[in-house]
């Protein structure tokens, strides 16, 4: 039984560090819903010190949203070091199915071995060969038409590979989990689920990467409430958003949080 | 009779994925302005996909704000691109007047043939070659004193101009119209012309482009008056700014814009 | 005695353009600071026009937070033509300890002669070359820890020097003073520090730099008092934020300013 309380707790508690070699789009939002949650993020990609900077951080994450040129080689690098180290690392393979330029970088990335793979049910789709639908970063697939990709594509990559939407479903190939909350406005946000992705690897630091998964997409789900409840549109949403990560208490989420087996 | 809420209400019944080029400090207000719209938004640059990315958007815009190096290869490849599809795309010369780099780059694009060209009063003098007193990316010129400098240019370009400020004004080198609305404190948050330029890009897909870049100027006008009823300070504008793009009706639109000719 | 509502006053009656070599995270914030505190703000950092676009400005400001490759000749060559106008301008050493790469490039910066010197107290504490425990861009040290540190780099390099916390410290190497104020949430929303950064340099045009620096942290402090009055959280913080930046008048900075000699 995953207890998504405790993991927030012990979360706040390490205040880790989390390296995120992002987008151009994502990163202020990332690095405040990292703040916001408890947790210390980094902006550090450059190839000149992007591996060394992996060995002061407890996790490292990577997204492709607009990576190209100099970007990528420091993405392998500090993926590399984070795989040198036993540290968890998350991929974010943002519209990996759009371009061949994606498709192949999405394929570099997987072959390095991520601890967890987050991203919507088209990426995850394209990302298991399967034929997805969404062009941009926004999803064009339901979650439920991912499910057994995940699953597949868990197996075969040892990683937990999470696929967020209305209802997230998580599994690392055997166990497998589904995370109801959030809120409708959260898609017309930019990046938000880019963020997600850095407090997946900020609740992933000296944990089970399984659970400490869920209970990252059930906090994140449960501030989508909270906020959804006090927004008045997309620009509203946001700001009740971060005040929710700041403000939620661990004993609130162990009691609110909706995760069911799968 | 241009109905902009007619306009706004096809819109968001396409949703159409705007491909932007735009420079690092808009890009995620940029994003989030479309998707509170109506729209899907993409920030796709890189010279490795730009112009293969093209090819899955409904339209293009390219904004100079931060350009350098790679990045203004991937904008002539994209343009180039939508240019053999046929599909519309919007320039936005951040600024162009300021330096020797930023008037050359201009020169470049607009020889690539724009359908929309949308920028702030000094930025249209200076690319219709009258002197400008803007440096920076915020205007020195009154949109008055631009009107018969975006005439000139849109009959030689053949590109839709509109000029942005207190009151806009759009022309195709023949029709022209004048657009009320917005509010005082929109010139003190960062990159909402740039925002605009996605907005007139997302109006643009499958229209004429006048009518439609007329309303879309209408429908950013009237979200800003809405907004500014509500706001405190740049800070609580931009958050009812978000809402008020997001539960704009069309026909709250149709009843409300103010556009007369020109 | 230093009036900081003076200061404001004078500040927001130039309006200066202020050239910002920032990182990627700060970009958006400290543009909207700066137009919220009534500056105007321009990115341009690009090798191709940096050092022409200084000829422009009134401050310049270098953050290293996310530089790599071309940024790196594009600081240097704007900082070089700062110095030969004799325009000032404020480096910002984000996490200039944590990698070698940082170290050196701090060196290099200073080297040049920044007219102030604006970091935490493990920055300060790394760039005068004492041991500091702070890892990524969150200060690890307090403030009264790299207050020495402080003023031997200022008489070192001839820069002033404020190092930031909840109580700020500036110092020329003479004079030194401390600025109270600002809110505990402060830390807990990214890129405030580079913001501050550019406010500093809003107000040290045409000024004397320690005198416009000081005026500039309690400025910030003041506004962050009033914000955090009103917040419920980070998001809400960084809306009242902006709004108090806008609406603080000088008068009122005057009479609540808490700056004492150090």
């Amino acid at each position: 039984m995953i207890d998504p309380g405790a993991h927030l707790h012990r979360m706040r508690n390490r205040a880790p560090l989390v390296q995120n070699i992002t987008n151009f789009v994502a990163m202020n939002v990332m690095a405040n819903v990292l703040l916001a949650a408890g947790a210390s993020p980094a902006m550090v990609h450059g190839l000149e010190e992007a591996a060394e900077f992996a060995g002061l951080a407890g996790a490292l994450t990577i997204n492709i949203g607009t990576a190209s040129g100099d970007w990528i080689a420091g993405m392998e690098a500090a993926a590399r070091a984070a795989g040198a180290l036993g540290m968890p690392w998350v991929l974010d393979p943002v519209a990996v199915g759009a371009t061949a330029f994606r498709r192949e970088l999405g394929a570099r990335l997987m072959a390095l071995g991520p601890t967890i793979l987050r991203g919507n049910a088209s990426e995850i789709l394209a990302l298991a060969g399967t034929a997805a639908r969404g062009k941009g970063a926004d999803a064009a697939d339901p979650v439920a038409a991912a499910e057994q990709a995940a699953r597949d594509l868990a197996r075969r990559s040892g990683a937990v590979v999470a696929v967020t939407g209305p209802v997230d479903f998580v599994t690392d190939g055997t166990r497998a989990a589904r995370v109801q909350g959030g809120h409708p406005l959260m898609p017309r946000i930019t990046a938000l689920g880019c963020a997600l992705t850095g407090v997946v690897g900020a609740f992933a630091v000296s944990e089970d990467p399984f659970a400490a998964t869920t209970a990252a997409l059930a906090f994140y789900a449960r501030a989508g409430e909270i906020a959804g409840a006090a927004a008045h549109g997309p620009g509203s949403f946001q700001v009740a958003f971060l005040d929710a990560l700041h403000g939620l208490a661990p004993d609130d989420l162990s009691r609110s949080a909706r995760i069911e087996p799968a």
